[in-house]
């Protein structure tokens, strides 16, 4: 499977589409996720062309890996989640994985769903 | 907040309470939850004491966390999800954290619920 530079994170990225920014930095982008899955949804996508996290860990220097984590958790921090949050990774068709870029799911602000978690 | 050696987890890493391993590796176990939220239910665990991912990256070394990340993906390898797979971190009370010991769930085998992720 080869990156899709079309698809919508792509496309957040280069400014094409307009985002409502929580965090970044040189390895990541925080944004709000438009359609929310819960009070708080935040979208945390690594600046790197990954479809997914196995392809990061694949193809990633150290460096990026490093910085797609620690951009995770300043943007938790950012969002002062002390009541606790759920971080979410979806790959492929079981899972509902709409968008071929690489993005953690930060869901929080409520108590959430045990529902397939 | 200080860990507690008496959580399950901890009891699993010793020996005390068996489990049913799909992986382990000098850095994790990965076994079979035995209350799945899934038609597959895996849950991976660093051998290190760590409360939740945010400590892990706070109080571990940098062989650790890579461990801790290529076990998750080995143990995902080893399950053979072709379909995808749902990856989930939860901390906190808000996101209904049981265990005091860092885990990854893996969920898959089926399509997933869109309930909060």
């Amino acid at each position: 499977m080869t990156y899709d530079s079309n698809n919508v994170f792509a496309k957040i990225l280069r400014h094409e589409i307009p985002n409502k920014t929580v965090y970044e930095d040189d390895f990541v982008l925080a944004f709000y996720d438009i359609n929310p899955k819960a009070k708080i949804h935040v979208l945390v996508i690594p600046k790197g062309e990954y479809i997914n996290f196995q392809d990061m860990l694949d193809h990633a220097s150290q460096n990026e890996i490093d910085g797609f984590l620690k951009g995770i958790f300043a943007t938790i921090k950012a969002l002062n989640l002390t009541d606790g949050y759920r971080l979410v990774f979806n790959t492929g068709r079981d899972a509902g994985q709409e968008v071929p870029h690489l993005h953690a799911h930060i869901l929080a602000g409520e108590k959430l769903s045990a529902d397939h978690l």
